[in-house]
């Protein structure tokens, strides 16, 4: 078995360890965030962890009323700039733990003030070293370089960060249940194997969402694009609206439409879409929701909306595992990637 | 001459007006902003509006120690959220005035204790009507729809109340022969419609940049999308490295590459491209920066990193003006939008 399929696999198991062991830790943390009448948030993170950061964005602006920037390291590691950062948390997310630049603007924050958290998959790795609180995705070592474990395990560290902040009773009760919802989750395995088919062919193309699902879109889009070498487009569906739209004719595009707040949005889109003469798949657990598709991926399991983004990631993951593997192409070493990116 | 042609060509004597009617209500924001003990800023803005409001982020975060966060509007919109903003600024930009989902976003943070600032090109409009302060564009009616000097008009009042925030000398001047810099940069014009045959049959591409040119990047890549329906992805060189430079091979790369701190990355970066087999076109001032490149957009006007986003953008504008000419496109009214876009 590949170590990406194998990976995908594994994810509703790290989530159960990641709330056994990190639980304390996170007490920890959410004390110290009061105790320090902490009133923003910044996220430091590239890619995938980014995704994961926007996922961050939406539950501690929702859930705990504190407003969450990603940040822009080159205003520290290019331009020199020197933030007052005595009411803000500053979260360094790397599944490797060795980004340079992550690193560096956690340092920076913490001289201007911040108190810094780590969410990393590397005990004792550069961001642990630099923090002042570390959480890990206790994902044991992956292997494939497109990352999925690491992933689930840090949206499901922030969902515990957030609700242990906001006082939540049962949090790990919620996650153990997501979990469960993971593990349904892959039983659409067949589905995406037999569609990679469709798609062997597909050069380009759209992955839309919105609110806490944003982050699937992108990270779907991400997943797609360093697996198979196409050329995806994430968006909100919201400024999808605000121009890229005109560009949609006769493309394929998918829509992660769970259910909560945001499916009207979904729905919506899937109609405009279907004028403007694009393909629409639909991923989701509800039937209204399908019907809006030309091609559906569901999923048995129902899950909070908040919760979501950690099941309506995997039919993705499978997606692009098959659909490389009907390319010919290798998912676990993407042409061009390595498992740690460099960047400052 | 067609709508969006002529708004080009009006951007340097829009900047000029902007400076002369806005600079006393700036810097009436200013003082508001430091009797208030402001710490954090949020900018609430979709789709063109957004690339300045990343423009802005980079400013106030390296010239005046403000971290600033983009708004998701959906944490108001579909989630309810209630957040703390006592110490906030949030800005609104829309062109119109009447983004519906950026005047709530407004509306709710002054509920919640923020001071709030609208960028817009239209006065009495709904966001003008909630925001504490206002500034104008004074750009004119603006009839093309893919927006230009709505945009760098934008960027120049973003400029203006970072400057005056920072208590430079010389605002003024800066930005009068920042519209020259712009009026020379018209010159490349013929280049541009020379060159847009070239592009005649690209479907999709990348375009790229780092620090203050991020924006350059992300707006770049929209027109050409508005304007022409290609498939443009718009990535800063750091997070295009953690992912989507697997799928390059053989694509057509525009790099703005402006003298300044962001240029060694650029450099980098080209070379990078060269080795995935991409196609690299560099936008610069600097002989080592366009020997980087296949295709060469040469600009004559020398001009600071910070101010540099308003002028490497026409070369861009003027491209997707040209190549919508040769494709036998309206550039003035491209399918499926529309000037004010409503969402929620």
């Amino acid at each position: 078995m590949s170590f990406m399929l194998n990976e995908i696999h594994e994810q509703p198991d790290v989530i159960g360890k990641m709330v056994e062991a990190e639980s304390a830790k996170v007490a920890a943390l959410a004390a110290e965030i009061k105790a320090r009448g902490i009133e923003y948030v910044v996220v430091a993170a590239r890619g995938t962890s980014d995704h994961a950061g926007i996922y961050g964005k939406y539950l501690l602006e929702s859930k705990n009323a504190l407003p969450v920037g990603l940040a822009a390291s080159s205003v520290y590691t290019l331009y020199s700039g020197k933030m007052k950062m005595d009411r803000a948390l500053v979260i360094g997310i790397s599944q490797s733990g060795q980004a340079t630049d992550v690193a560096e603007y956690m340092q920076r924050s913490k001289e201007s003030g911040a108190l810094t958290a780590a969410i990393t998959n590397v005990a004792g790795s550069t961001l642990t070293q630099v923090a002042d609180h570390s959480i890990l995705c206790n994902a044991g070592p992956e292997k494939g370089v497109a990352a999925t474990k690491t992933y689930t395990s840090t949206l499901a560290a922030l969902y515990l960060l957030s609700a242990t902040l906001a006082g939540e009773a049962n949090v790990k009760d919620k996650l153990l249940e997501c979990a469960e919802a993971m593990r349904s989750a892959l039983k659409i395995e067949d589905f995406c194997k037999a569609k990679a088919e469709r798609y062997r062919f597909m050069q380009s193309g759209y992955v839309l969402s919105r609110g806490y699902n944003y982050c699937t879109a992108l990270e779907a889009g991400l997943k797609l694009m360093e697996t198979n070498y196409v050329g995806m487009r994430a968006y909100s569906s919201a400024d999808f609206q605000h121009g890229p739209i005109a560009a949609v004719q006769g493309q394929p595009c998918f829509l992660f439409s769970a259910p909560g707040k945001a499916m009207q949005n979904m729905l919506d889109m899937a109609a405009k879409l279907k004028e403007h003469n694009a393909e629409v798949a639909v991923i989701s657990s509800e039937e209204q929701a399908l019907a809006s598709g030309d091609v559906q991926f569901k999923l048995d399991a129902k899950i909070d909306e908040e919760l979501s983004p950690m099941v309506y990631i995997m039919p993705a993951q499978m997606l692009a595992y098959y659909m490389a593997v009907t390319r010919g192409l290798d998912p676990d070493n993407p042409r061009g990637l390595s498992k740690v990116t460099l960047t400052r």
